[in-house]
């Protein structure tokens, strides 16, 4: 017993003192229960383990993984239907929307009166793991609405979106048609790699007999300290400008599909996925002033040239004492400011990949070399219309943006995310019904 | 002010209540500090955001990241010397230990004085970024001791131990050369993916002229709360039976090398690293019993066959009414526990892994298909020996392990992890003095 509440005669203000003290005490013994602490080879760690409400909700106006914070990993994968049967697409969607909503609920748990004989749905790899944020967006590729043999595959070809097309061929494309593609995407995001592919694996065996795999990757951020822009491989601050998702406004006007698209698409995003591969190794070996001049701004404050803060604009017009430009024009941060491309904005949602180690040859002489590292960007943007969003502002930067010297494009993929649904509903039922 | 703290006379009990509840207050004003909410898309999570030392020490007689409590995650990569210069391997060491221990004090800064026309040695990409644990194991394979061409590569053929040997061929392996061997390895492992990919880009950007990257492999551990055992990709939990690295006298008869081995490795390790397929969709695909019967473990609870709790003992000899074993003798905890194996045991240090899919074919019919999972374990065990380790357990296990209808080892290596080095030396320092 604590001995501040042993006896005493108790007046008003002694009995607050000690209400308070007793009210404290119990918040520490729940605030100690939230750290604990480790002793592992001298080092002390402490850890969260105050259980947090960690889902993100799955039911509501627009799907999530879109507009979500971005999390710790990602793992995409593309599918190709196998059926020729319309219903066989919607129970795929029907069972892909119950298995989705119910993982992001987590954390998963053993159905302890399951029969020993029977399959479970769940691998049970993420049994006993949080939500970790999981979130799970569908997509639709264009070829979902074509038509195959003269014959209309599923029956919606009428219904293809005009801003669902198939991506132009850019300038310095080199696209692996295993890395391209699809009729439709799912993308599992969250804070545990673990959970990413147990949700991976669950609605990839929902999918048997109807679609096969057709590519994957997965993907990861830094995850950097809440509130502060990430640094991405190449050691840059990346997103400082993109569209702030906590702005209606501004995401209304750029990301979500509105009045111009089909009535099913509404609410919903148009996405392009690349995974970009980049030579890290030659990037690491070029001094911070070309990096720096590359990218368009300074490496260490992510600050605009010339500038010191961080979110201070960007003047493409100032000129040094000698004429020349203090942000290169071709520099990164030149070619995609929306002042260089008519206003066009993209929701970048990018993480960063590693496959280990490849034996590639490199684009540019004479950086030709038969190891390299297999990493990079798995671009990904998402937009209210490609053409006045990625394909506007991209077409251009293949051309002439400094940061191609050390990029490729080896993988491409647009596809339509539609609307998030409502309990009882499901993704893509506005397409079929 | 707070209240509390107001007027009134000071008795004895008082001002220890008084003082009590200023302590607690404070107290609890750094627990709040330990626990920033965010709002986004209506969820809230609570984080971490009180700064801790989660830094491994570099220094110190075993090398970090073998003791150490498994991190998040991996990133193993080999390496070939393509030097002829014994003098080449030692300033390699030194470069690799001196970026190794001053990377694991993290976090990593810019240094504000730099120059911006120099090549950093840091890319960048973990600046910001805290140590998360960063431990980098280093290990020598038996090529690195060969005589190549009749002269004695780096002059140390005589010093490799004897229990170095490259593993012999085992019932089942299908290996693929690009994914075994190597004469010097490099393990980061960290709890954020950036911060391992961080480190092995510095690391092999120093190798640069004297070594070539030969294979690598990323991986991932599921983050399961703190105490409890984690579970794999298969959904089961593993590691009951590991040997607990707090246990010295055990560390000492089963890990570290001792008198036996040659005076530059006692304190060290050898390392059986091997990439295991394993054909998930089909696992995924068996029923519960099925499983667990393979496994020798309930799924739910991690127990032993007929048992109830994670940590109660295998009864391998305990029969059913029919006379079947309960735990049948070809199951994986059967065939791996230390009384079926003369009491060897290996400290078990495996990640999972995920390339996403491949168009591989299954080795067992009719498990054939086009596309799978490139997925599984990258197994990896500490031993004193490897001969009465690893080999000794495997050799048997290989041919009748039931397991073994779900898995491939796609890949296998064996280094001799050196003891650790105090401040001024060099990882293997006293292989080459």
């Amino acid at each position: 017993m604590n001995k501040l509440t042993q006896g005493g005669p108790l007046g008003r203000r002694n009995f607050l003192a000690r209400a308070a003290v007793a009210a404290t005490v119990a918040s520490l013994a729940e605030g100690a229960k939230a750290l604990t602490s480790t002793r592992q080879a001298g080092v002390r760690t402490e850890v969260c383990a105050k259980p947090v409400d960690d889902t993100v909700p799955f039911w509501g106006p627009h799907q999530a993984g879109i507009a979500t914070a971005m999390q710790a990993h990602t793992y995409f994968i593309a599918f190709d239907l196998v059926t020729e049967q319309r219903d066989d697409v919607i129970r795929l969607l029907q069972a892909w929307t119950t298995a989705a909503a119910q993982m992001s609920r987590g954390p998963a748990r053993f159905d302890p009166k399951a029969d020993p004989q029977a399959r479970p749905a769940e691998s049970g790899a993420a049994v006993d793991l949080p939500a970790s944020r999981l979130t799970i967006t569908f997509g639709f590729g264009p070829t979902l609405f074509q038509t195959k043999d003269g014959r209309d595959r599923y029956g919606i070809a009428a219904r293809r979106p005009e801003a669902l097309r198939e991506l132009p061929v850019f300038v310095g494309d080199q696209l692996v048609p295993e890395r391209c593609g699809g009729d439709l995407s799912i993308q599992a995001c969250a804070d545990n790699p673990q959970v990413v592919e147990a949700a991976v694996r669950r609605l990839a065996r929902l999918a048997n007999g109807v679609a096969v795999m057709r590519w994957a990757q997965t993907g990861f951020s830094g995850s950097f300290p809440h509130g502060q822009t990430g640094r991405n491989t190449m050691g840059f601050k990346d997103g400082t400008l993109n569209i702030p998702t906590q702005d209606a406004s501004a995401m209304d006007k750029f990301v979500w599909a509105g009045e111009e698209a089909p009535a099913w698409m509404r609410g919903g995003s148009y996405m392009v996925i690349r995974p970009i591969r980049i030579s890290l190794e030659h990037w690491d070996d070029m001094t911070t002033a070309f990096q720096e001049e590359t990218v368009g701004r300074h490496k260490t404050s992510g600050a605009p040239m010339g500038k010191h803060g961080e979110f201070e604009a960007l003047e493409l017009e100032r000129t040094q004492a000698d004429g020349q430009p203090v942000t290169n024009e071709n520099s990164h941060a030149a070619m995609s400011a929306p002042e260089n491309n008519d206003g066009a904005q993209i929701l970048r949602r990018a993480f960063s990949y590693d496959n280990g180690i490849a034996k590639i040859a490199e684009r540019w002489p004479p950086w030709r070399q038969l190891v390299t590292f297999d990493a990079g960007l798995l671009f990904q943007c998402y937009q209210r219309d490609p053409r006045a969003g990625f394909i506007k502002m991209y077409k251009k930067m293949a051309t002439i943006d400094m940061l191609n010297q050390f990029t490729t494009h080896t993988g491409s993929a647009i596809f339509a995310c539609p609307p998030g649904v409502e309990p009882g509903g499901y993704i893509g039922q506005h397409l079929f019904t």
